[in-house]
């Protein structure tokens, strides 16, 4: 299969990396509105060549889309109204309802996948993509029921030789739920470190004082504004809601802590603490994934 | 020299896997309120014995306290009343203002070093104990002034033993400091798991849909609330200067996020960017760390 991957980032460029892998891309083509992006995936060997983004479109039977969610609603019809009849189109945008509103209407909707691997680091652009990125993690297809059997066909295909279970959910349904799991810790981990830049002015006392503990929670506020600003506007209604909830238990914690009401911060740190279980399900999918490599 | 360590969970237990490991303590004796602690420590290899508190205490040359700060405050004094003349005492309370207050007037003050060497994860008890834990850490003494030259000169050579680096602050920054750099991020993440719980009531939905970002962010909400609870509410002041900031960061993105303010968003994280270079300082010197064993 001819493959166009459009944005050639963490992943874009690993996708690209585990198609080739595979045997499924026998000729890969990029597109990045960065050309040197574009230049460094093809010395990185990601793809073969970089194109003129209306040819390769036109002569790919694959085209992945994997550039920040604002450019994907607006360059999705256009990409749908330049692709060959059997060619499949797949998205892979951390929002889903607005992609799929843009697209509703399109006479080559079913030739469409709208799909969210969840995986990634905080790491950006080429040199961040690797290969096995998506081994054992989840993928979440939206309205399959507007997508053709043999697009989704060829799509499940892609997403397995990528190591995705894939499940299926309205785009609404995945909108809230990656607004709480996902999005809200990207902000809860910026604004943190915010805050502690803001106060420590001197950055020495946060290299001494700071633990592998503060590391790992502000690990997320090094990743790209680039990639993450579009994706909180295009999930504002439920992300401000998850803030309203996360910044309404600050506000109460506060309340207790201010009473010095030590029983009461205890009992809402052990209900915390059911996270234990949540964390080991999640480590132990980790580990097997490790495992299976 | 016989050395008593009390509290035998993750932090005494460390100290004491290592001053025997460095020859330091010749006799190690234990105590901790929870009698299966003991026997564990001991079984472990941690301390050799249990001893009652007086006598263990009263026949000691080296007393290290290891316990919650709400214990620490209480027994404290009582410690100071009971050891020989040239008896050193030690703490290392992640809170320093009521501890130093507790025992300011005390006719033995001068045998006692307050210090916080700042390491840990989110495990707790004896079984979380192991060498190593101390070094390339930070450990922050404070009121210098008031411990005497000998009691520093042994506490100092039992810091280089555990590998950490000690800085010198007065207990007031200390307690700020830590109120941003380790608090707060603690807090943060509690309620962030607590946010992601109440909502997600499907633990199955978290499992497929979390990443290792979130795994990342939350990680320190699996922390002992015994532990924690005396800490925060020793540093109420602080931590409630510190969380009422956090959320105030947290509802000025939430305001830009309903106005659909995108390039204000983008603003705020690409401030929060800067934490990368901080986050590099941390990781150099966990990595120095490592190949320094």
């Amino acid at each position: 299969m001819k493959t166009t991957v459009i944005g050639l980032g963490l992943i874009g460029g690993s996708i690209a990396l585990d198609l080739r892998k595979a045997g499924l891309a026998t000729e890969l083509v990029g597109i990045d509105l960065n050309p040197s992006n574009g230049s460094r995936a093809v010395e990185l060997g990601i793809v073969d060549k970089i194109e003129s983004e209306g040819a390769a479109i036109a002569s790919s039977d694959l085209v992945i889309l994997a550039i920040p969610v604002n450019a994907l609603s607006q360059l999705l019809p256009s990409v749908l109204d330049t692709v060959k009849k059997k060619t499949v189109v797949i998205d892979t945008g951390s929002t889903k309802q607005m992609i799929c509103r843009a697209i509703s209407h399109h006479t080559n909707r079913s030739q469409f996948v709208a799909a969210h691997p969840i995986a990634g680091t905080e790491n950006s652009g080429p040199d961040a993509a690797f290969e096995g990125l998506f081994r054992g993690k989840t993928n979440i297809i939206c309205e399959r029921e507007n997508s053709s059997e043999e697009a989704l066909a060829i799509a499940n295909r892609i997403f397995s030789a990528l190591g995705l279970n894939t499940i299926y959910m309205d785009p609404e349904e995945h909108d809230k739920h990656v607004a709480y799991v996902s999005h809200l810790s990207h902000v809860s981990s910026f604004l943190l470190g915010q805050t502690v830049l803001d106060i420590e002015r001197d950055e020495k006392n946060i290299f001494d004082l700071a633990g592998s503990g503060f590391a790992s929670t502000v690990r997320l506020a090094k990743s790209s504004p680039d990639m993450w600003a579009p994706i909180f506007e295009q999930n504002a209604e439920f992300l401000s809601q998850a803030l309203l909830e996360y910044i309404m238990h600050l506000q109460k914690f506060q309340y207790y802590l201010m009473k010095r009401d030590g029983k009461e911060l205890q009992r809402i740190m052990k209900d915390a603490n059911r996270i234990r279980e949540v964390l080991n399900g999640i480590e132990y999918k980790q580990i097997k994934q490790v495992q299976e490599k």
